[in-house]
């Protein structure tokens, strides 16, 4: 006997004590992985692993990668797999970000990176990776309560600046203006000089004016940089005697002024500075000397920490009551205005015929909490117009920045409420990768049908309807006398024999 | 020398005594027009023309319209333009329905359609239709303050319901079955039996039934049909001596009745029913009992009012300080949490630089309401994401219901927002009608440069910068020491020289 419904969708994926958690940042620059233990209620690093499989290197403009990144990054994820081995499927995120976004044709990537690696990658917006890199450095970071503090992270290809206060992100921004991708953008030949060099801070400065107005108007007590550029560059203000690591107005200039003594990336010659971050430390001082001046930054410190830290912190949550994607779905029933009764009388009924299905369908917790968030929303787009609402819900949930949500979450939502009623377009599940698309195409079947019984949108009451699957064949059996006093809702039933088709389903109403 | 910036956008087409005032209405069954003349603030009918069309009988199902209807409405659009001749531009509005909004290539229509008629046609969408029928209704009863009234409009393809009180509509739908396009659907070979009769409403109820539920909570103490199939059955009913004129839940099963007594539409006998109303009384008398059991209606009075005469008081509504667009605008605002410092900022430029090329652009008034309702939602695409907004925000203004705006003036008004900023797609004009081309392309690059002004975001005063139109060239002057301090929007500005060709102008700044 499966646990009830309610219970199923409440259950989350308990992180026990002792319980391995394992994130992996898929960066521009390089693939980090922290490994860690649940102790406590603490987590406590086991084992970090880091790798410069700088696979921004590889994109050719025109969303390609080439084949030596492609192989690096593949080879760095296998020996990251055979690491994990045994942790399970759930214990595990592994989110790709900015290069992954920029691909044309991301899954022909991911497919074979999750296969060696041994696990699903994600790909994250770059607001969600903002507020993943918060979430990290304000965990390492003592309390101060009331405080607000920014965060900076220089990735390969974006950067991302974030203001909070103790856990929470209050703004996040995230702008395609990375260490590599400027290194290649502004000195394309290698050649360094002082007249480039202000050229391209104009430019950049320009990106970074459209958020600094409000940053600055919010302020800050306390600003922190996450990322290697930072690590790198506060090693060499030490080692250039300037300051004892951190980043400072004064030093920034005098760092630049000596990179700049080199007219050639190959020939920087920087105190402190590795071998293997001198082919893109000049585009990594330019974004940072571009920020300060646009922020109007006295002083920036170097946090250890980052995304990937912030990756397991969210795990965590994930896994108790703060799972954040819960309070982004009620900040969207409210900005859309969402009828709350109707979207619950749909979301309980889903859950009931869910319950029922779920172990012959081979659908987990996590499918049951993205039936909930789909049922507590389908109704977005009538916000735009009652005309093809669901296409106008499919689409703002598709484009809009969703805190927790990974973008393939983000696919699967606006899959489900793009095809709770009316036809179901060939293209519906097109953007989802291959391994979720037979749990969403039977995830549709069922906020469908549930969207469809409470189409009256009043308060009669569904009683808990017999529900079949086997394999693509799905079976509710009515009540004679139930049904008949409903000619309306029976005809609609009768019609979504020809509406599963398109999620390559066999609906099959039985009247008994 | 031109009148001020603030003079011009707050000028309105203004509506002096003696002034006629013409609305067309290209139903899909009818045309109707009506000539009023403006006197002491009221409206006095002077001219009433209707012609039955029938266009909807030429749509082939796949967006064509046969010859012979396309050649009708010509005809008909011929004459009523000979009447109207010598009536300025500003004082005829002429409005397509559901007929032309099925279409899949309207502009072929209304090209031709617009030169035989002399004057622009727009197409509103059902809800705005609906607003506009509950205006004209309204106008045409005695004021009940306090008291909600329900108006259904059977039109050829679509019927409208209105829930509103006083001149206020509350709630507005448009559903896809009109008495052309249900006669054609469920009697496609004019053939009559009660069985199909009832699979007929049983469909019909169940599209009526989702927003039924709604409707009956909020109530209403009179209920009004304004079309005339209603005036067919009210006079139906009389003949039959059922009522005095008005359709009641008793007589209407009687009409029904005897209508099914004929075994196909050409032998339909009912007393009071004019030959030209028989081919489609069958799907009028279906839809408006679906309409009578959705909503429990018990007595529906029939209005003479109609759209037209809606389309009439919406004209001295935008002539005066009550444009519905502005409070439309306003609600959008308030909806996606628009930036309002920032909107009025870009408003305050674009018109001052709006002021400088009217005249040599052939810009007008119609124009300059436009660019400020285009600067006021601007951002609003920032409520879904960052990245794109301008993408999104274009979205939701093409697909939303704004109530007070045709479609083509929502389509200008998302084509402004969607090249308000970055790369100008080809397509971004295509929905616009070829007469709105040129002056939306002009009106989009001075939204681009008062964006682009006030980039910022922050209350650095703009001073009134020299602008001068010729042809497609647009001439900035800039003061030298008033750009060299901004060298971030100098650099914006030279860029636009790259951006504006997409909309067909040679952008040239000038430092002096």
């Amino acid at each position: 006997m499966p646990s009830s419904a309610q219970s199923r969708a409440a259950s989350r994926p308990q992180v026990q004590d002792g319980d391995a958690l394992a994130a992996i940042d898929l960066g521009s620059n390089s693939f980090h992985m922290v490994l860690a233990q649940h102790m406590l209620g603490q987590l406590r690093v086991v084992d970090r692993l880091r790798e410069t499989v700088r696979m921004a290197d590889g994109l050719d403009g025109k969303g390609g990668l080439s084949a030596p990144a492609r192989q690096r990054a593949l080879d760095c994820l296998a020996r990251f797999g055979q690491r994990l081995r045994g942790v399970p499927r759930l214990h595990v995120r592994a989110l790709a970000t900015n290069t992954v976004r920029q691909l044309h044709d991301p899954q022909a990537f991911l497919g074979p990176a999750e296969a060696v690696l041994g696990y699903p990658i994600e790909v994250v917006s770059g607001r969600e990776e903002a507020r993943l890199i918060y979430l990290g450095v304000a965990h390492a970071q003592p309390p101060k309560p009331g405080q607000r503090r920014l965060v900076i992270d220089i990735g390969g290809g974006s950067t991302e600046f974030i203001i909070g206060s103790g856990f929470d992100p209050i703004e996040r921004e995230s702008l395609q203006a990375g260490c590599i991708a400027s290194t290649r953008r502004f000195f394309p030949n290698g050649r360094l000089s002082k007249k480039k060099w202000n050229a391209a801070l104009t430019e950049i400065s320009a990106e970074f004016q459209q958020f600094a107005g409000l940053y600055r108007a919010l302020g800050w007590q306390e600003a922190l940089g996450s990322s290697g550029t930072h690590k790198s560059i506060g090693e060499i203000c030490a080692a250039m005697k300037l300051t004892k690591g951190a980043i400072t107005a004064e030093a920034l200039p005098q760092v630049r002024e000596r990179l700049l003594q080199a007219d050639s990336i190959d020939q920087i010659d920087l105190p402190g500075l590795s071998g293997e971050r001198r082919p893109i430390i000049a585009g990594g001082v330019l974004v940072l000397e571009a920020a300060f001046q646009a922020l109007g930054l006295q002083k920036l410190l170097v946090s250890k920490a980052a995304m990937r830290e912030g990756i397991l912190y969210d795990m965590l949550g994930r896994g108790g009551a703060d799972d954040p994607r819960d309070a982004s779905v009620q900040a969207l029933i409210q900005r859309y205005g969402i009828d709350e009764t109707q979207a619950a009388r749909v979301e309980g009924t889903v859950m009931r015929l869910f319950e029922q299905v779920a172990d012959d369908w081979a659908l987990e917790d996590d499918d049951a909490r993205m039936l909930g968030w789909a049922a507590r929303v389908h109704e977005l787009g009538l916000a735009v117009a009652h005309s093809q609402y669901h296409v106008h819900g499919a689409y703002v949930l598709e484009h809009s920045d969703i805190a927790g949500f990974s973008r393939q979450e983000q696919q699967v939502l606006a899959a489900l409420v793009r095809t709770h009623r009316r036809g179901v377009p060939k293209t519906a599940f097109d953007a989802l990768p291959d391994r979720l698309l037979l749990s969403a195409r039977r995830k549709a079947a069922l906020l469908r049908l549930a969207v469809l019984l409470h189409r009256a949108h009043d308060g009669d009451q569904i009683p808990t309807l017999e529900l079949a699957a086997q394999g693509d064949r799905l079976t509710l059996v009515l009540d004679r006398h139930w049904i008949d006093s409903r000619p309306l809702l029976r005809a609609d039933l009768l019609s979504e024999k020809d509406g599963m088709p398109g999620l390559g389903i066999d609906f099959q109403p039985m009247v008994l």
